[in-house]
This record gives C-alpha cells, sequence and structure tokens, in this order.
C-alpha cells in the first residue's frame, strides 16, 4: 500500500489531503474515492486512510485502521560520511534510509576532495531531505531520516551518543575482526537490558581519516572497526554497517 | 596499492605489460620506473610487481614479492536477479562485487517489467563484465565475478549449490525472522566441518516472485527468507545478504 507521511500529530473526524499527497495520491498513482493508503503521523502511529470525497481540486479521507508495526531500527543510527569526491550524498541518503538510518551527517574531512559549496548547502539538505523521505515512504518507514551538514569533524556534537565508531581501513588491513562482533553484542545487552543506546558511525572520504581526525576521534573515545577484507568505497560502507545492525537486533 | 588482473597463471622473469594494463598504470596512474602495483594471476596468486623497463610503447615489470592474502568470502556466493524496471544491473554488479559475490546471474523474472533485447544479451554481459573486473581491481579481491544470462528461472542449474535462498517479501510481512539467522549458523557449521559449501540467492523483480516461481522453487528445496521489517528495492536487497555473509563469516 501506498505510504505517505505527515507534518500532525492526529487526525480529527476527516483529513483534507495537503496538495503534495493530494498530487501524488490523485493524479500519480490515480487513487479514486475507496482507495486505501497508509499515512504516517509525527508521532510515528501508522493509519490506513480511505478516500472518502474527491473533487476535481480536493480530496479527504478517513481513518479505517491503525497499524502496529515496529519497523524502525531498534537502536538509532546516525551515519556521518566525510563528503566524497562524486558526491555519493544522494545515493547514500536514498540506500541508508531503506536500511534504516535515523540521520545522515555529511562534513568535510580532511582528505575531502570535494567540498560543498557553502552558498549552496541549505539547497543540498533541501535536496537530500526530499530524497529521505521519498526513501522512507517506499521502505515503508515510520520515520523519516533528517540531514545535517558541518564544516568539519569537531562541529559534531557526540554527546548523545552511547556508541561510537569509525571504520578505519587501517584496522582492517591489520587483521581487526572483533570491534563490529563486540559492538553489535553490547548494542543487544543494551536491548535485552533496556538501556537507551544510540550509534553514531563515521565514515572517510577516499583518502581515508587523516591522522589529525584520527587522534580527535581517539579523544571522544570512539571505537576503530574494520569492515571485513575487502575494499568498499565510501558509499559501500555505510550500507554494510547498516545490514549488520539489521540482522543483529532485529532477525538475530 | 592500485591491483590488476592478468589471465595468465604464471609470471616467467620479466612482465611485459598488457596493452590495457599498460594504459592504466603509465598513462592513467602515471607509474614510473620503480613504481609498484599488485597483480592477481588466474590462479587468485597475488604478486607484487615493480615496473623495471619502460619505454614510450611498452613497460615490463618484476616480481618482487608473493602476497599472502584472503580476501575471498569463504562460502561462493551467487546472486541471480530478476531484470528490474530501471535495470539496476550494472550497478549491482558493481556494489555486489565490493561485498565479495562470486558470480552474477540475470533472468527474466514473471513479473519482470523490462526484459532484455536477446540481440543486446552479448553487449550486456560484456559490459556488465567489465563493471566486475573494475569493481575487482578496485575492491582488492582475488577472483573476478563471473556474469550469466537466463531466458527464465527454471533455466538456471541449481545442481552444484548446498545452500539455496529466496529473498521473499511475503515471508518479511508476516514477521519471518529466523531463516537467515539458521542459514548463517548452517554454513558456519560446514565451515567448521570443512564440507564444501556454495550459496545462490535469488531476488525478484520490484512486482516480486509470482505464486509459479515460488512453487517451482519450493520444488527445488529453496528456503524463503525474510530480510528484515523494512521494503527495500530490488537493488538493496543482495547487498544486504552480502554484508550479513562477510560479518558472519569472516567477522564473527
Amino acid at each position: 500500500m501506498q505510504r505517505y507521511f505527515i507534518d500532525s500529530s492526529e487526525i480529527v473526524d476527516e483529513l483534507i489531503l495537503p496538495s503534495e499527497i493530494y498530487h501524488h495520491a490523485i493524479r500519480v498513482m490515480r487513487m479514486q474515492e475507496g482507495s486505501t493508503f497508509e499515512l504516517v503521523l509525527r508521532n510515528q502511529e501508522i493509519a490506513v486512510m480511505q478516500i472518502s470525497k474527491l473533487t476535481k481540486e480536493t480530496a479527504s479521507a478517513k481513518v479505517i485502521n491503525w497499524l502496529q508495526q515496529t519497523v524502525e531500527l531498534p537502536v538509532p543510527t546516525t551515519i556521518a560520511c566525510a563528503i566524497s569526491k562524486s558526491d555519493k550524498a544522494e545515493w547514500i541518503v536514498q540506500k541508508g534510509t531503506e536500511l534504516g538510518a535515523s540521520k545522515f551527517i555529511f562534513f568535510n574531512g580532511e582528505f575531502s576532495v570535494a567540498r560543498w559549496d557553502q552558498k549552496k548547502v541549505t539547497k543540498k539538505i533541501e535536496r537530500l531531505s526530499k530524497v529521505a523521505l521519498n526513501a522512507a515512504q517506499q521502505a515503508h518507514r515510520s520515520k523519516v531520516p533528517t540531514i545535517e551538514y558541518y564544516q568539519d569533524i569537531t562541529a559534531i556534537d557526540f554527546s548523545n551518543y552511547s556508541h561510537k565508531i569509525v571504520a578505519y581501513e587501517e584496522a582492517a588491513k591489520k587483521g581487526e575482526k572483533n570491534n563490529l562482533t563486540k559492538l553489535m553484542m553490547s548494542l543487544q545487552d543494551s536491548r535485552l537490558l533496556a538501556t537507551k543506546s544510540e550509534l553514531i558511525a563515521i565514515f572517510g572520504p577516499e583518502g581515508g581519516i587523516s591522522t589529525k581526525e584520527v587522534n580527535y576521534l581517539g579523544k571522544q573515545n570512539f571505537i576503530f572497526v574494520g569492515l571485513g577484507p575487502r575494499i568498499m568505497r565510501a558509499e559501500t560502507a555505510p550500507l554494510y554497517l547498516l545490514s549488520i545492525l539489521s540482522f543483529t537486533l532485529e532477525l538475530g
């Protein structure tokens, strides 16, 4: 069933479809009176809606059911990526949203070859937020991930995270194999003990994380993890991590 | 270090660089006499080579070291995808190669909206083989995945596979959570017992696997697995599986 998000926490009686939803549901999906769709409210509740009245200009819909679903990763996960050469940000946001990320941070790594033009940052974030919204709808998420941008790694606030990791190619090269498994065990434990946990994972650009950044993150108590023996592109590594989080916490 | 593949199983004394490698190493990477690169032979042995002589037309290189590395997934894995609407084949091959797949099969699913024009199949396979080669070099693999195409699912030979799964959205919707974990445990066991195992995983197109295909695969003893609570695009699901294989078999 088609899923839409709405920036409201309650539906009183009938909902008059906001223009973006009206356009997609009626013009693109060609819904009729009686057609149904899913609507996710700001509080993440999900209603099954049925179109009750349709004119050339407006449509209204009524709640016919409330869904009980758990579709969000049990541990909110922030994916923080240095801006990479070919700027795969849209791609990371689309796929990362399908795989359950709750927030994306982009920052200028010391070794980032490309940078975001300061004037275009607002537009970039708008565009990426739209990609996240579309992917969240398609993936049947109940939360749309947020997008943030920082000038450099030291501008990011890490204080809310219980678990902090960096994907570190040098660790992988030296055969570091255990830190990711340890992280997953720790997250499973937090879950069993119902401790609130939140994860941030940092991914460098093509050139990797600089020594300065490594030292900074070490001081912030980040764990350096290897992601297996092959070398992944900057945009592939976040998907590897998110898949494993899903497997360990949702299927394990 | 830059990595190249060569279609030969030994290097006698000096290697005269084949023209494709010459072009990339000398023209693109601007290597000089004394520069080093890695060369993967057909038997998957990996030599560290150093350019010993360079002229305007040719270059030769000598072995200075042999690498001992295990970079291939312990269980050879075939990713078999129904052709999907926007034809994400290149993308699946590039990312799937980074994540360790050993073979890619594309086939016309009963619900595939797009089809490959029969006349263009040879060209498509050539193009995808090139994508696989480039990605294998970039990911530092010791094996280049192969590409195959079949008219429909019944034309695929499943006889060599010890483990056979289908990603099945209906299973996921019904909350099927255990089959992927069971598969991973079985693969880990085979590894401990040094039993030769080989996995094939089938992924449907946007419209999913048809009832006819479901029945056919059931008779071939395929296991139907759910891949978590979110709905992934056709091209994302194979990456989810490959990531989990790596985590379970290479880092676990």
